[in-house]
């Protein structure tokens, strides 16, 4: 039974890392004392270690021990091997090239599939997607491919901000570039607000939190989806 | 002598497309009676030739006219025979990728260093530096290279944005995402604001308009340089 949370961010402002969503992952992760952490996106060029004590530092709270998949001789194995994952945020680039030029990619998303649990915060949600290409990144390092693991039939975008009325900054806004991809993709894009999560089980996904999600179809309007809501027909 | 603008923005706000870069244009283009338009970048999606068309209309203001390169049978033989280039603003993946796709990215950077006048906005200014990956876009297409004209030695953030002091939102600011491509890269990294251009004529590239612009080098604090100062030496 799949089992997995993507969320928009790993932390609330003001709040300590992951603090939020500690009640969450208490119900993912049941029964499991061990995950393997996914360092590669290295948010601000953190070191895998770094960020891999930064995450067991937050597991510890909820009784459980985390280990960084840099750390092992064989990933492959360990990933099969493992009790459940967690996947930092950070470069989305940086992530996807790792994964892919380690031939992990499809070996997590087997294991995700089979039934451990996963949960992704901003570019570790964004590899749940079909594609990395709704990422709010800058392309720093140049991956194999933009394919990602397709855990939801749809993309997403973290931190979606909604446009500012008044603002003078002639840059894309969000909505603007979610647009430019539909002029290349008919794939559905989760717009999901920080404090917000998609969570699945088994058949199950919902929009999790408190706030609604900009949903933006290909040919449609873009609209609101109340927390709450399923998204198991959005595809 | 190479003669290029490359800007942060093709428009102000409140004010028409082009209309700050007027008089640059007219010292650029002098004696150029039609450019070729590079309009892949498609902002908006918007078609090639609406595309084209919105410039043409700006071009027209200073009698100059406008072809757009997509409009020709042979683009290699059409860069050649130019007199001078535009290219817009939009998409840079999508720039990028027609620009080695159809092989042209070396063929129109052979023509600007042959002396041919060109002007970049934004996408159209990525281009000018080494690579397109500090680009604020979202990978909606993967191109063959993130490797762009390098007619100047370092790499270009158009829009440039301050952070904002107090914001809650937790995506990262500009400031943090150039650092992250600096854990990966040495390249320079101009950080350009709306209303500023890099002007190079001959041997000398200057910061024009009236703003200062931000300067990431790899492994030193990011500083500010005044308007009208030289960016010759920086490499």
């Amino acid at each position: 039974m799949k089992h997995f949370i993507l969320a928009s961010t790993s932390t609330l402002y003001g709040e300590n890392y992951l603090a939020y969503l500690q009640p969450a992952m208490t119900t993912l992760y049941q029964g499991v004392t061990e995950v393997i952490f996914v360092p590669f996106a290295r948010p601000g060029g953190i070191s895998h270690d770094d960020y891999t004590a930064r995450a067991a530092a937050a597991f510890a709270a909820i009784g459980i021990n985390v280990r960084g998949l840099h750390t092992f001789a064989d990933p492959v194995a360990a990933i099969q091997a493992a009790q459940g994952f967690f996947t930092g945020g950070g470069n989305t680039f940086l992530l996807v090239k790792q994964l892919h030029e380690q031939g992990l990619m499809s070996v997590l998303k087997a294991a995700v599939e089979s039934g451990k649990p996963y949960m992704g915060c901003s570019a570790g949600s964004n590899i749940g997607g079909i594609s990395m290409q709704t990422t709010n990144d800058m392309p720093i390092v140049y991956p194999p491919s933009f394919d990602t693991m397709g855990l939801v039939p749809f993309n997403l975008n973290p931190h979606y901000l909604d446009p500012i009325p008044g603002v003078q900054h002639m840059g894309e806004t969000r909505e603007t570039r979610i647009g430019e991809f539909h002029t290349q993709h008919s794939t559905p894009v989760v717009g999901l607000r920080e404090g917000s999560w998609i969570y699945a089980k088994g058949d199950t996904l919902t929009l999790a939190g408190t706030l609604s999600a900009r949903i933006f179809e290909a040919g449609k309007i873009p609209y609101e989806l109340e927390a709450g809501s399923s998204l198991a027909t959005l595809r």
